[in-house]
Parts: C-alpha cells; structure tokens; sequence
C-alpha cells in the first residue's frame, strides 16, 4: 500500500510518500507545493489542485493520509487552510483514494507512541522509521510524512 | 455579461445565475446543490465539485460572485463551508471566469441600496429587481441571486 501523506496549508502544502511493505514504512519521496502569496486565492487553490493531480499521477498512492483541523485561536489562519485542504480531499476522492483523517495526538501516538510527543521527538522518529540521514526538510514535509506513517499503522494501533 | 452568484456551503449550496443587459439585471435561473448528511467529507465536496461544473457548462457563466467568508464565532460551522467554498473557487478559476468576492455589507448596499438591510429587505429587493412573482426559494439560492446582482452593479456602485 502506498500512502501520500498531507500537510494542507495555502501557500505550502507538505507531502510525504511512504509505502506500507511487510509491515513497516518505506519513505518514496518528500516535498512541497508552493502558491504565490501575491496571486488571488482562486487561482493559488488551482495551483494545488494541479499540483497534487500531478502526485496523483505521478506517483499513484492508494490512500491519502491527513491530520483533522482543529482551530480554537486564530480562524483567519484556519479558513485558507481549510480552502486548500477543501480541494485536496476533493482530488483525492477524485482519483478514487481512500482518505485517513487523524488527529494530531493520533499521529504523534503512531509515530512515537507517545500522543504529548514534542516536535523534536515527532522529527527524530519520523526520521528513524524511515531510515533517513537527515530531518526530512522542510517541516510541512517532515509533518506529512509523520501523518503517512500514521495511516500505515493505523489498523493496529489506533483505537 | 452572464454571473453565477453561490452561496457556498457543505450539506447546501445556492446557486442564482443572472445576465447583466443593458444596464440591468435579468434572472435566468436559480436553485441549490445538495450533499449528503451521511457521506464522508471528500465524498460531499467531490459532489459539489461535479455539481457546480454541471452548472458552469451547462450555462456558461462568464463571472463568479461569492461573499467573503468571515467567521467570528462558530469555526466549526466555518471550516467545512471553507473547505466547500474552496472547491468551488478553484473550479471556476479552472473554467476561466472571473472571481468576485463582496462582503455582506457590499451585497446588502448593491441590493437595497443600504449596507445595514435586513433579510427580507433583502428578498424583497431581490424578487423586485429580478421581476420575479415570489421569493426565491430557498433562502440558499436567494443569498446567491444577490450576490449575483451585486456582482453587476459592483463596476458602478461599490468604491
């Protein structure tokens, strides 16, 4: 199983592809789309739509893997967000995907198995897990393949 | 100059398509899309997807007119209305139209000619300018018949 984990954002949205294989996650490919601050929203929401169907195409996961939105604070944060992360799920039903939605302390407790995991924790093991040399860089990334690995061992682990 | 006016929404979105001619608003047609209460989220938004794309082939709408989202209390209605209303941006940016977006105060000024009216101010001055018999029903495809219309008073009227 191949899974695409999302960290949806408007003007970066994370991916991290992991494949499930005998039981652990292979890390594929990591990175980031990018829209331009200074284009009108539509037209940056098109640019992620186009960019993930080119994923989806490209690398052609089974499952699309993303952690829920939670905005107590700040909802002119949380509404271009929820824009991008609109088109996102959209796409990914689009291309027939089945969709993961976690919640962070569910992401954190897979890959850590410690659901108050730290940021510096969630980096290390994500590294770890996925025999990296390095932090997967940068941190929208590093988050998306956290989620994807999530998605990987939710069956067993999850409630 | 034809404009599709949308209320966005996630379980209803308005839709009211108007032609601006000779300096006036003509009513062409107007009703709503509907997802279901049950489905999963990517399920409902790929929905509205493939819904408003009928609609923008069938009737070839050259603008799309939206209000501003604002959201000061309940985020939890507002996250799935901005994950629905993200999918509709970016498929009419796709389909090449025109996005405008007003703010309720705007929509309300164009419609009754002041920015504080009240709802059936509203749908009074609606039914009114579009010579229509009764009220546009439901009160979805309504919002979205004004914010059509202000959409075609916008170049005139709003600073």
């Amino acid at each position: 199983m191949r899974v695409l984990g999302i960290d949806p954002g408007l003007a970066i949205v994370g991916f991290g592809l992991v494949d499930f294989s005998r039981g652990a996650p292979v890390h594929v490919r990591h990175g980031v789309i990018r829209t331009a601050a200074g284009e009108p929203l539509p037209r940056r929401l098109l640019t992620v739509y186009e960019d993930f169907t080119e994923l989806l195409e490209a690398f052609k996961p089974d499952a699309l893997a993303v952690e829920q939105l939670f905005f107590q604070k700040n909802v002119n944060t949380a509404l271009p967000v929820a824009h991008s992360r609109g088109v996102i799920l959209m796409a990914a039903q689009r291309h027939g995907l089945s969709v993961g939605e976690y919640s962070p302390q569910q992401v954190k407790s897979a890959v850590t198995g410690y659901g108050a995991a730290d940021k510096t924790q969630m980096m290390e093991m994500t590294r770890a897990l996925l025999k990296l040399k390095a932090h997967p860089k940068p941190d929208d990334a590093a988050d998306a393949l956290a989620v994807a690995i999530c998605h990987c061992y939710a069956g067993r682990i999850l409630p």
